[in-house]
């Protein structure tokens, strides 16, 4: 399983592009991104579980009800939420595509991120759609990743190979931060293209079962977006024995598609708001998932932790406390914690006290820019990691004024 | 029910000091504080949900399981948790003063704030104990609440007077906040004394009757610190015929009690760390109080929506968000959202989409130090409020580098 590039358009038969149609003031500043398949694919997808549902997240849900898609449209600058013609608007934006790719408007999976509760204008979507549509090429995953981005302040895109019954197979993902970050049973925005020839029902199946362990443990700030969707098309291109059951492929499947979502995981939660840190905290010891899952993501989401690692301080207090108040039956006494980064490891809490340790030592480890807290919470051998970030002025910086 | 001074002193028969004794290096920062009935008081206390319990709580809850205590001995700058010998540290204070004041230690209420996981040194509290115990006056609440500060920026003290049957009676409190507060069950230090004649199991009642609707609506950063605890001494003093059943006049000390409470969530909220606005979420039109107050509380711990306070940003769409992720079964399309403040108040929101509104009135609005924001969820007539603050620069400053 080797990582590759070329992103979304790794995989045989997808193209891409991404313009700035003038959603957007800033002139310099993509808003609008597409991802085509040359022939129509297998669709899955998993959405926010947050009430207030953005209205493409429903337009998408029925139009991918029959497991089909060839087509992924998503603006930025507007969520398109909480106004009163969204699903109309992201109707509209299907139909326009789909008169240009001549394809079915049911086949268009369609998406929108930026601020809530304005109403989306569909005049420079319209007017962009016939450039975007021309400027279509396999190289177009630079300019689609950044059609999507808000705040985000790099790019993120990552695409691997590997090999199914012989068959040379390809997943590739984009995807966008990088605030309103905590996703709940589906995620911020991300697209996922493969060639790889897998029934729908198993597509579902697979991405279903992935994000528990995923994007579902990444938080930035608490916050679970309106508009948090993850979708895969799989246009079957590799020309593999189709994937219809649980077995070998399958797993090689789901395992290559772990290891795009783990790799899009840590770029979302190191390009946090504000973030100077990616913060990953690995949990073993667990007898049971769910602890091993809830006790990271606590961990991870604390406020007070992610001030601390943006100060480099190796206040692990804090650690024992996220872990205490996260609602896991942990027994306290028992727990280890250790902080380690490129410059070392260092112990700091046995048995739930604290150990003597060098402060400058510490300091020098948490000075780095990717670090993990690692938790040993007993002897059983279940783990889990959540990705997070530090909490920086930046992040207040960026929030205390966003729509303006 | 009038406010009156002397906080914690107000109540007949309370005497209050509090002393630098040298756990702090700063020797201006006072970090030892007593409060002392004349006579044995009727006690309660509710406490951290977290499973990582500060020593003292322990100490506490056993010495207090009686219903009786005669006295509070706080400490700041050390948490007394998770190290090796919390425990006995805490024993030992009790027992250095109920030699001092020749009272069993059995009757004392032990309680430490700070940070965790460092041992606290008995010395500098037992050379400290003879000066705090001659020290003691009806005159030393403000000495008792600066004792008691970590990071709090301002002292929190309130106290009133009302009447029971005929007779003159008062409750006042002290409390600390200003981070690691997201009370659960129970919350950060509070110190309530009265001279009100009532059971200890009323005043059980009393308290934990109370604390759902005040301290535990209350939340700085998410995060339930391992030290939250409210204690109340009533010690009878007021001469009122003993409180033993619900009635009219368990209904007024209810309703008193309540006064105080809400009174120090609303000083701990504004004195969040970093804080520039103390933010009251009120919910109205629920059917059903837990529905409110999950809503309320939800809104009130949003990391974007504590940001867009900070700028005076009437970003609403977090407040939906927030509404959304809650997991309260709201119907979002009949939420409206306004915001108030002493300078006007603004609708943003109806039956779940934007309204057109003055962005300049909005900013003037938000530009005040205390904000409500308001939302009706239907038409219910249940109502819940929760307390919180905005998400500022200073608050990544103070925990960047809370240890050193």
């Amino acid at each position: 399983m080797k990582q590759i590039s070329g992103g979304i358009c790794a995989a045989k038969g997808f193209k891409a592009n991404g313009i700035h149609c003038g959603i957007r003031k800033n002139r310099t500043k993509k808003d609008l991104a597409l991802i085509v398949s040359d022939i129509p694919a297998a669709a899955a997808a998993v959405y926010t579980t947050n009430l207030v549902k953005g209205a493409p997240l429903t337009v998408t849900k029925a139009h991918i009800a029959d497991g089909i898609a060839q087509a992924v449209i998503c603006n930025s600058g507007n969520a398109n939420t909480c106004n009163a013609n969204g699903i109309e608007i992201a109707e509209q934006m299907s139909d326009l595509l789909a008169q240009a790719l001549n394809i079915s408007p049911k086949d268009i999976v369609v998406a929108s991120t930026g601020v809530i509760g304005q109403p989306l204008d569909i005049t420079p979507i319209a007017a962009g759609i016939p450039a975007l549509v021309a400027g279509l090429s396999t190289d177009g995953c630079d300019a689609a990743a950044e059609g999507i981005m808000t705040t985000d302040t790099v790019k993120k895109e990552i695409a691997i190979e590997f090999e199914i019954g012989g068959k040379t197979c390809h997943i590739g993902g984009i995807a966008k931060g990088s605030g309103m970050i905590h996703p709940n049973m589906a995620t911020m925005l991300v697209f996922i293209t493969t060639d790889v020839a897998i029934a729908p029902a198993m597509l579902q199946k697979a991405l279903s079962g992935d994000i528990a362990g995923t994007f579902n443990m990444v938080s930035v700030d608490g916050d679970t977006s309106t508009n948090d969707m993850v979708t895969v098309l799989a246009n079957g291109m590799a020309g593999n024995a189709p994937i219809e059951t649980e077995g070998e492929d399958f797993a090689t499947f789901m395992k290559a598609l772990n290891t795009v979502t783990v790799n899009l995981c840590r770029m979302i939660a190191g390009d946090g708001e504000g973030a100077t840190k990616l913060l990953e905290c690995i949990v073993s010891g667990a007898d049971d998932l769910t602890v091993a899952r809830t006790v990271a993501k606590s961990v991870i989401c604390s406020s007070l932790l992610k001030a601390a690692m943006f100060g480099a301080d190796a206040n692990w207090g804090r650690v024992l406390c996220a872990i205490g108040y996260s609602g896991a039956p942990v027994n306290v006494d028992r727990v280890d914690v250790s902080f380690r980064s490129p410059k070392g490891e260092i112990t700091v809490c046995r048995n739930g006290a604290g150990v003597a340790f060098s402060e400058e030592k510490a300091k020098e480890i948490l000075l780095e820019r990717n670090i993990e807290i690692l938790i040993s919470i007993g002897d059983g051998n279940v783990t889990a990691t959540a990705w997070g970030c530090d909490l920086t002025y930046d992040y207040v910086k960026i929030n205390g004024d966003y729509r303006t």
